[in-house]
């Protein structure tokens, strides 16, 4: 159960540029302190990219050499045959692919276009950014840091990033690591005003936050840190992985291709 | 461009029943008003629950005669076919059809679970409650009502369903109608920080309120009216047809049966 009566929410300015090795934790306690700290019950987002720079996981492109079956499916999807390197090394199975299109099922057993790695510019090259090991665990170790701020706690920690999605245009801020809180609020046997058994009965909550956050952390100024301040949950703390549907429950995960039959 | 550098939501109390033909315009003022009115670029998250209701739109069950294809349908998924004769005939295509599963295409070309139709208890009886005819046009006519509220605005409305969705667990509320903001944020061609093109350039902003609005409207107490306030936004003020992703643009529809053929 997650709820809320009022929710505030605002995005921490002040988080240096964090790079490899950088001790986001500290930096982001700092941040946190200095926009008036936390409080019990606050959940604090982080984006996934400010994690992934923190933990070292940029991957300079002019040091990859892609694979034969990196250059077939680049010469597929018309993308730069060494981030297909990557995204294929990230990868499980390439759940679709096709004219600037890959969408893979990610070692975590997310399904994401490029695995969720970013192509970007850190220190002057070229590099791909891949997604946090463990996100779960990135959460819990910044939440774990971050708990004597808020009294110490309950205090949530989502680590978000963006996806695009099937039948929907625009892409939206989804939870990939959760620490703290339930992911999903699980209402199944919970009966309404009415007496009914509610039939949408696990909300994807921690989703929810995550795209909240997106409003006010913005894609141009790059704030990767949010407040989430009003929310009361009980339950048990699932990590973000209870929000990943297994195949077997998928009917639209079909037309997979594990990695190592592509090329 | 859909921005905030603080947003509160709450959920509004103090809306009555609202029967077939009620008058959800002006109830709805009341309530809002009650609960302290609005400001511009205030946006107002109304559940589809409600706005179906007060359309009319429940259909008795005992009324229902279900067709060949509604039975056969019926049969392989195993619900009433009473409930899949209306999801039928709120239906363009069956998407994709099991046990206990019917995703359809709606007539208004969303992709979700039993054509949106809920099966509730209205006044004594079972009634399927159909989605809005129009939820644009619907949004549309609450933002009228309740412009005064809001100083002549800007203000949004944002008609909200909860959806599943592939494969991620646990529904989250989306835009099916918006009103006087953009449904999407489209950064397309935009620099980030560092100059370089971003890459999640369009961003389903509409879905996202209607998912924070879900945090405070809860599934049990069943609080149909929330306000967002805090966000700006510019562009043009497109429709929540614009977050449907065309079929031919759609990695993950094909298998889709025209309702036609069903049967």
């Amino acid at each position: 159960m997650i709820r809320a009566t009022r929710i505030e929410c605002w995005a921490v300015p002040g988080l240096p540029e964090v790079g490899p090795g950088g001790d986001l934790a500290h930096l982001g306690e700092r941040a946190l302190a200095a926009a008036g700290g936390l409080r019990p019950w606050d959940v604090v987002v982080v984006t996934s990219k400010v994690v992934s720079k923190a933990e070292g996981l940029e991957t300079l492109l002019s040091a990859v050499s892609p694979s034969t079956a990196a250059l077939e499916m680049a010469g597929r999807t018309g993308q730069d045959p060494r981030l297909v390197q990557v995204v294929l090394e990230e990868s499980r199975q390439v759940v679709r692919s096709g004219p600037g299109l890959l969408v893979t099922e990610t070692r975590h057993g997310l399904i994401c276009a490029n695995a969720g790695v970013d192509r970007s510019n850190v220190g002057g090259g070229e590099v791909a950014l891949r997604l946090p090991r463990d996100p779960d665990g990135s959460a819990a170790g910044l939440r774990s840091a971050w708990l004597g701020l808020a009294a110490g706690g309950p205090l949530g920690v989502v680590i978000s990033d963006t996806f695009g999605r099937p039948f929907r245009e625009g892409s939206v801020n989804v939870a990939i690591g959760v620490a703290g809180l339930p992911a999903l609020a699980d209402h199944r046997g919970q009966l309404d005003q009415r007496g009914y058994l509610l039939h949408a009965s696990t909300i994807g909550s921690a989703d929810e936050i995550a795209g909240l956050a997106e409003l006010v952390m913005g894609k141009l100024d790059g704030l990767p840190l949010a407040v989430v301040r009003g929310l009361r949950w009980e339950g048990p703390e699932t990590g973000a992985a209870a929000l990943q549907r297994a195949g077997e429950r998928d009917v639209f995960r079909y037309g997979a291709v594990p990695v190592g039959e592509v090329g």
